[in-house]
């Protein structure tokens, strides 16, 4: 074999190369550039580029965005901060895709004043002060007007005095502000660089902070036994929205498959008055677009929607891709499934699992194109009936470019729409989802138990490479999800599962009633399906119990919902406690406002205590001055000062502090910064 | 403000939504392939491709690479390891720049024979069978001749034993390994993905493993107050080679300049006979390219770079591009500089720091690529004379676009030269310099002296996102550096050092003979220049000086040289031992057959305890079985088992252990393999 370069052109130099900047990266840029960042419309979103050149030049650096499809804005002046990390902050004005880029150049005229100001040599200054007046006279060719013979005037008083002025003179003229400000919008651009343009998804607040209420319509009837309709959900408003809820979210709502359907407990043959599962979808009645004709009218569905907005709550539905064996998409459609020999269309399956009661689509049917217009046409008629979230249902069963191509098709349309993914899988197919374009994803959190699950997963999600993309949302249970540390247990472990969600993740949810009830009974030990799983039958939920944890629900959404410093995560910060079963973290406002200290005890049985060793920069608080930190949850103030603090929590009376920090107005350095 | 999507033309689905394969990225990936990783010629180069689906369907990945210029090279089946990450081991022939790109796709015959070998039920196994023979029959039409003949044959087979052969028979005809390995060949491709080819550049060996010497030959002389020659550094060539070194490298060997010239110790004005700084380069005699005639001529450098690869040395230059005042070029090509107003040329400077012996080059100059082509001409000269590595000094300080083509321009042709950058400087700036292309790269190891300095840093360059294009060269001393802790140090200051630098880092270096024969007087308490520097003057060194740290670092490169678990840094691992002032860690191989676990004691003054807590799994050795660790410094063996260990270490009589970790071979554990 020949080396490797034999067969290769010489290398040409690049078409200028007297441009010597480099902007080596812009943050957020997810799989350069591939994928778009996320952040929220409404909100100054900060965006940094690393930018630095060969010595110790001055740079500037500019950043350009626009709505995709648009015309740029103009451009933003950036800022550098530390580590040759330049950053400006952009309001997006409203939901939708952007994209943003940033231009940088060295700047010879501040590089010059910025050598100035340092130089002492008398002679050094009065030669410097003719390279200066050089470039001045080179701004002034640039810029027009009265700002052209300002600059000329400039440059002629630095010359004509750079003979005879004081070196102190000469610098003051040469460092003056008002000509200096000037100057610096008539830059030299002509080796400027541009690093290519890089794509954001503006989504609206909700996106990244929400607290969301799962309920089953059908058990909602207040009378034992009953079918639940939307008029129930309806009276059930206040309720959730007491409880400080925002996203009320539905299984699926529409016709139930009577084919094969399941049982009580998933039993394989149903009896006749069985409700069936719903996410075995389609029936005579109809399919994605209909709705259960048990639960109301189309009518009954928007008129419940619009209640709940009256209550702050955005409905969400549920969004499952498959088909009962009865839906008429089988018979409408038969090429969209998979048939087997035997005439029968191949049901879903993991073998030696076998799913009769579900079809999957054939994503890789000759008649794709029809079948994904049609699917992405389900979120279209919801969109149409008042919908604006959608939890969707195995994302990763379903082929991943559909969800690339669908999410941008209805957020080109409808920007404020979201998607939460009902992923429970590999890492890196919960990352594609999310790059790909899901506004929400589910995570591990049901599975992280212990203080090191539990920091090392969060660490991860709010300062790892998928901060940009990936909005976790915790849930501590789900229908399908009884974790064993919920099986049989007390309330001590839901409260702190709890305010553990609540307070680590910016978006949170619940699948209630059970969780506020303490449902705490699995099918089977060792597994984690409910007993009696209202996914298969109907449930009666006695809400007024007294023991119900809907008043600490209410305390906990409260906080999160007065609290900035809980509408995000990328300020979490683990603090070491000397005690196994304490977890402590904090979190911080962007703004630095409003500072939050969690400690939690994970034993449910027995009165923790431990020194937590509190990181005060995290908290903004300066070291030898008192502070107070006011839990929220119980009301109650400690005064505390400098790092080391000891906490006591007994689980039989609060499984946390979630501790407001306030510094104390007076102290002695205060007084000292007010006099300074 | 419109809303962002309101411009933009309707989102257009892919051109075939059935190819549902995601390669979502490639290992080693550069800024999305903007820059090449690095990797080694001849040795086996682990490729890596993050490869899913939806479902579970079975994958099959492939990956091909080629010679930059050259066609693809065959393919190369990829295997899942875990985490939905697929490798391959590829050898690239020789040095060079390749590119590799992946190619995957959904199997559906072996999705097929995945999910059989689960099914259980007879039924559902025959109806599979037909499914199969389906596929089999497409796989038949992909092939021709005898393999075309023998799927059909299968296919036929399985079709007619589907109605009556017992379904244990027909699983094994289904899974039938002849058959299946001739029908792997023919895979259904329609659908698959492929990812884009992703850069790399393969160096010889010596790029990622080096041992470093640098001297300055004008002190080389065996007579104190001559000025050494060429004749006297070829007469130490066996002194270098026999303390292991295989890099030889010299400060600018370049005639001096006369003009501005500095005097001992920086002084500003140079004495009659003072020598200069080799860094002030050019004058009468010549420039770049020319030999200072104090040290020889060309012939005679030629001669000792000759002589130095029978000692397994290669000869490393210092290229510093900048000019004395009387350099050729000034007057050559005074274009090449900038000019002040009052007529002489811009000095290096930083305000109100000034360096008038130096002239830099003005990379903004409208004759940049003259300059460019007769810088480049400078390395291509020294290639000439045999030298095959440079030690680029304050890369950093010329423009970066500059390095980028003149290293892929002379790599181009001479794919074996390597080049280190002494940049000591920001992070980002270093990083860019490796990604451009230099081979190697000083670090911060001489600032980083803790137990957690050296931890965080090591621990970021062996696994850091730098670990696939920065190489990091760790010294203890430069000409330029003394650092604060080697001020008026002890030997056990500067052999602990030594074992850190030559055990945590590939690629080291020292500069000798201060380091061997301990120089550690500063010129000033608090900086790092040496006093009575050789970079101003001539020095005379005492080799033979029975203290002497030769022999130890004889000892230390002899291990490193023995030891393949020290020519990589990826391997690193950081063992906790709870004593603050030892600092344990190991290193393997990546065949796993040679595992060193590394202690030192980071006080020089007191005998320091403690336990290590050994990961067992890191060194390869299994649970409740003995092993020994050898010192390989002081010869002695002890025998543990298990995790916590004790280690004791006496700086005035070791500063470290370096232990060969060796699993016993006969423990009950062992009998049990052999027997079972």
């Amino acid at each position: 074999m020949p080396p490797a370069g034999a067969g290769v052109a010489a290398v040409a130099p690049p078409e200028d190369g007297r441009v010597r900047v480099v902007i080596d990266q812009l943050v957020p840029s997810v799989d350069g550039g591939r994928f778009a960042g996320k952040c929220i419309a409404g909100e100054a979103t900060d965006l940094c580029a690393h930018v630095f050149t060969d010595g110790h030049d001055q740079l500037r650096a500019r950043l350009h965005w626009r709505a995709d499809g648009q015309a740029p804005s103009g451009e933003v002046e950036m800022v550098l901060d530390a580590n040759d990390e330049w950053h400006a902050h952009v309001v997006f004005p409203a939901p939708g895709r952007y994209l943003f880029g940033v231009t940088a150049w060295v700047d010879a005229l501040c590089s010059w004043q910025h050598d100035l100001a340092r130089r002492v040599d008398a002679e050094d200054i009065r030669v410097a002060a003719r390279v200066g007046a050089e470039l001045i006279d080179a701004a002034a060719a640039r810029a027009a007007g009265e700002d052209r013979r300002a600059l000329a005037a400039w440059a002629e008083r630095l010359r004509n005095e750079a003979a005879t002025a004081r070196a102190e003179t000469l610098k003051a003229l040469a460092l003056d502000g008002v000509f200096s400000e000037i100057a610096a919008r008539y830059p030299d651009r002509r080796w400027a660089a541009s690093h290519p343009e890089r794509p954001l998804f503006a989504d609206r607040l909700k996106a990244r902070f929400s607290s969301w209420y799962e309920m089953f319509p059908r058990s909602a009837s207040p009378e034992p036994g009953r079918h639940g309709r939307f008029a129930d959900v309806q009276a059930r408003l206040p309720y959730v929205a007491e409880m400080g809820f925002d996203v009320l979210y539905f299984p699926p709502i529409h016709p139930i498959g009577r084919e094969r359907r399941k049982g009580p407990n998933n039993a394989l043959v149903a009896r006749p008055d069985d409700v069936g599962s719903p996410w075995a979808i389609g029936a005579a009645e109809g399919g994605h677009k209909s709705i259960l004709p048990a639960l109301g009218t189309p009518e009954d569905f928007r008129r419940l929607c619009a209640k709940a907005q009256e209550f702050g709550l955005d409905v969400a539905l549920d969004i499952a891709l498959q088909c009962a064996p009865d839906h008429p998409y089988v018979q409408q459609h038969p090429q969209w499934f998979r048939w087997r020999p035997d005439g029968s269309v191949q049901y879903a399956e993991n073998p030696p699992k076998k799913y009769q009661d579900i079809y999957p689509f054939n994503f890789e049917c000759d008649d794709w194109r029809a079948l994904w217009l049609e699917l992405k046409s389900i979120f279209d008629h919801w969109i149409g009936e008042g919908v604006k979230i959608f939890r969707v249902d195995n994302p990763h069963t379903k082929a991943f470019p559909f969800w690339e191509w669908c999410i941008a098709a209805i957020q080109r349309e409808h920007p404020d729409v979201l998607f939460l993914a009902e992923a429970f899988t590999r890492p890196k197919v919960m990352h594609r989802l999310a790059k790909l374009g899901f506004s929400q994803s589910y995570t591990y959190f049901t599975w992280r138990n212990t203080k090191q699950e539990l920091t090392e997963y969060f660490s991860e999600l709010a300062h790892g490479p998928g901060a940009h993309y990936f909005r976790p949302n915790a849930w501590p249970n789900t229908p399908d999800i009884l974790n064993e540390h919920l099986h049989h247990a007390e309330r001590a472990v839901f409260a702190a599962r709890l305010v553990l969600a609540a307070t680590l993740s910016a978006n949170y949810g619940l699948y209630g009633p059970a969780y506020e009830l303490m449902d705490n009974r699995p099918l089977r030990a060792g597994g984690e399906e409910y007993l009696d799983s209202e996914k298969y039958q109907l449930r009666h939920w006695d809400i007024e119990r007294p023991e119900s944890l809907r008043y600490l629900i209410a305390r906990v959404n409260r906080i999160r919902r007065d609290n900035p410093a809980l509408h995000d995560n990328r300020s979490l910060r683990f603090m070491p406690v000397d005690n196994e079963r304490l977890i402590a973290y904090s979190k911080r406002s962007a703004d630095g406002a409003n500072t939050l200290l969690i400690v939690v005890n994970l034993d449910p049985h027995q009165t923790q205590s431990g020194v937590v060793d509190v990181h005060l920069q995290a908290l903004g608080i300066a070291p030898d001055t008192e502070y107070t930190v006011h839990d929220l949850l119980s009301g109650q103030r400690f005064t505390w000062r400098n790092g080391p603090n000891f906490v006591q929590l007994d689980p039989q009376h609060s499984p946390a502090h979630v501790f407001a920090v306030q510094q104390h107005l007076r102290s002695e350095r205060d007084y000292e910064a007010f006099e300074g």
